[in-house]
């Protein structure tokens, strides 16, 4: 009996299902992270930890790693695209490893061709056109990630400073950032002096919010947000596309915004990367020869 | 005979000169860092050095201190605003502390009231209006220093990787930061990563010049960082103020870029901030009962 391993890693963990070779899933486990562009030998024993876990999960814990087909799909993998020496050093059957943004993809938008966005802490673009992935963004949000929620509260801090200097008119949600930091603007410049993404990233729903209720400040800035994912979307999605997804967890907060031309080939997310890396393995092993 | 000490101190380094009462300088020196805001004892060393090190190089080094005037303008005094108990450990006759932006605006202005725009790495404001002293901005580039070499820099390197993804159009500037980081997106980003203020700012007079050349990106770059000068100045500059200055590294950059209303008040620097702090010691010291 032959089973597929299907994996999505990435930085903080590696998900892992075991499925029938017709993409039943039979069971399912998490291990630790598996980038491959910081530590591809850790996110090969990440793998195996997860199959094994998975397998025990499935109540088939006696099947031999030898006989799984594993696909793989993992954060950093485009990093050394010449995989056959780790492929070589799993127990696996065999292994196909592929960038974590290919069972994305997958994931979200089946087997058709087109465009998903991610839009969360940060935001990156992916899709495929005949075969060929297209991908733009995820630069991170110090040089990149317009739009994503770790922009979005840098600009609401910007904004908040520049009211406080009367540069821009206060709002009420300039005025509630400023009671927040003790109506210090020293203490804003400290939190963002030192702020990963997903510090700033807290504030993206007060901005959508407030936008909602109006607010001037807010909604410049969520205007500007709008006005970058729309720009990268001209970008990556192509005359003719009939199929865009939003991901993330702003996703729910652009979908309505978008740009006409989006709003009409938008469609509901089909499933996550995990998903769409049994989907492939089910069509890359599920083969006569397999 | 009794002498006037004037100080600038400032997070790197502070500088002295020993004066006359009317103002005549004798000698000047340099020594440490006098930072009031990280370490307000070590910055009373640093101007102790100081002063001795004006009075060696003025010929004049048997000059007990306590016969000396003190002015001392320095960084983070506004912090902790009482100095009193730093003054009484200090062997000086008498001594005055200031925030370094007073002696920076005096020396720019001179006695008259204005505002002063720093435009270099940062980006800060200060003036004075009827004795009062104005200030906006200086919030460092994360979130803030609109204008400032930094945030220029950031833009640059910002647009490169949207011109890399197609976003918007490449330009010779884009294209020239992609051959400096060998064609490879992930190299701007981990500049970017760690770049500090100054590292961006360096790429500050490529985006001058550029858009000198007509270079669009470095055109819309330097258009938003214009029209954010401006509006800090909107803010800063009152309905009559007849006296505007730039100074900092980029000011020529910006001279002739600016509104027309700041056009028609702009007037040459005057002084440093040394200088600033010499005619306030001398305003404040050379009084009959000094």
């Amino acid at each position: 009996m032959s089973y597929i391993l299907a994996v999505d890693g990435g930085g903080t963990q590696c998900r892992a299902a075991i499925a029938a070779l017709d993409g039943t899933i039979l069971g399912r486990a998490t291990a630790g992270s598996a980038n491959m562009a910081t530590d591809p030998q850790g996110a090969m024993a990440s793998v195996v930890d997860a199959a094994r876990a998975a397998l025990a999960a499935g109540g088939i814990a006696e099947t031999p790693l030898s006989s799984i087909h594993a696909y793989l799909g993992l954060a950093g993998a485009n990093v050394e695209p010449d995989h056959s020496s780790l492929i070589a050093g799993l127990p696996f059957r065999d292994t196909r490893i592929v960038e974590d943004s290919v069972i994305a993809v997958r994931g979200a938008l089946g087997p058709n061709d087109g465009v998903m966005a991610v839009l969360g802490t940060g935001s990156v673009y992916g899709g495929r056109r005949d075969g060929k992935m297209l991908r733009a963004g995820g630069w991170g949000f110090v040089v990149g990630d317009q739009g994503s929620g770790a922009r979005l509260g840098r600009a609401l801090m910007e904004q908040t400073l520049l009211a406080y200097d009367g540069v821009v008119p206060e709002s009420e949600l300039t005025r509630s950032v400023m009671r927040d930091y003790g109506d210090d603007p020293n203490r804003i410049v400290a939190f963002g002096t030192t702020a990963r993404p997903a510090d700033f990233a807290r504030y993206a729903p007060l901005v959508f919010e407030a936008a909602d209720r109006g607010d001037a400040i807010a909604m410049a800035v969520v205007a500007g947000a709008v006005a970058d994912v729309n720009a990268a979307l001209g970008a990556i999605v192509w005359d003719g596309c009939q199929h865009l997804c939003l991901t993330g967890g702003l996703a729910p907060n652009y979908e309505h915004r978008l740009a006409e031309t989006f709003l009409r080939i938008l469609k509901p997310v089909r499933g996550n990367a995990l998903a769409g890396a049994v989907e492939l393995a089910v069509e890359t092993f599920a083969s006569p020869q397999a």
